[in-house]
């Protein structure tokens, strides 16, 4: 005898399953998740602090990725560098929990609004957001066409956090 | 004789340049705007309401869309399904005007913060942000797992500004 499914059996990664893509109505005026992966089998992930709204990173995600984030409720990329399913926090602890996911018109994007816990830091260069630096544009660069720093302490020492894993930032 | 440039003179793209990759350190601790394009001659932009933080888009660049954008403060893109440098707002009259830009740590991704321009709209499906519809995470999905509209009203009609032209949306 089948049961019916109860608040206190969490989804599995396997019981997330995607919509596929049969029009474009479907696909930007509809209700099912039917997401793009790109040649690389990617899609883009922004991800933004819920309190603040202040963008912390952008990552990518592969079908597993975004499954595993839709089940379990944290979030999980995909690390090109790496080239491994990534749970973001393991390492580090700085584990990003989701308060709400959206998608965008094309379902080719995701964004997240998260919690994230200990120090509240998402980037590993031990900065708060990954962007923590400003572009001069227009009329401003007439005084400097520098970067200005806009977080002046670091959250953490990525030595100590990540020791000596290589780096991911590619020249 | 040489004169000095002074606030009158607005920068051209043409003397906005990047420096050279050279070190881990001058990428993600250095001053220097040196941003890195991947296989396609592209930068990840997500581009977010000043005012509300709301994440409006998320876009592609190339080297003369971030050139224009720090020039002249107006949002540039790469339309990838049009395959032509893209003036947001050229079209819809809903011109992003940029109120910072920041780059991210290893300076494949930029953020726009951005004031728009009429109905405040950034979707070509007509709603204000792109990502208009939320999906279920973790416990919520025991309730449903269909994408949730959080906006209810378009702001404009997509035929009456857009016409005939091709939807930018890919299956």
């Amino acid at each position: 005898m089948k049961t019916a499914p109860t608040a206190a059996q969490a989804p599995t990664p396997d019981t997330v399953t995607f919509a596929t893509r049969r029009s474009i109505e479907q696909v930007e005026e509809g209700a099912e998740l039917a997401p793009r992966f790109d040649a690389n089998g990617l899609i883009t992930c922004v991800t933004t602090e819920a309190d603040t709204g202040e963008v912390l990173m952008l990552g990518y995600m592969n079908e597993e990725a975004l499954q595993r984030t839709i089940a379990t409720g944290e979030a999980h990329y995909w690390s090109r560098s790496r080239e491994v399913l990534w749970h973001k926090g393991a390492t580090s602890g700085l584990v990003q929990r989701v308060v709400e996911m959206r998608i965008d018109d094309d379902q080719d994007a995701v964004w997240l609004k998260v919690s994230v816990a200990g120090s509240g830091a998402s980037c590993h260069v031990g900065y708060h957001s990954c962007f923590y630096r400003k572009v001069p544009v227009a009329g401003d660069r007439t005084h400097s066409d520098k970067l200005e720093f806009v977080e002046r302490e670091k959250r953490f020492d990525p030595v100590a956090v990540y020791g000596d894993a290589p780096n991911p930032t590619k020249l």
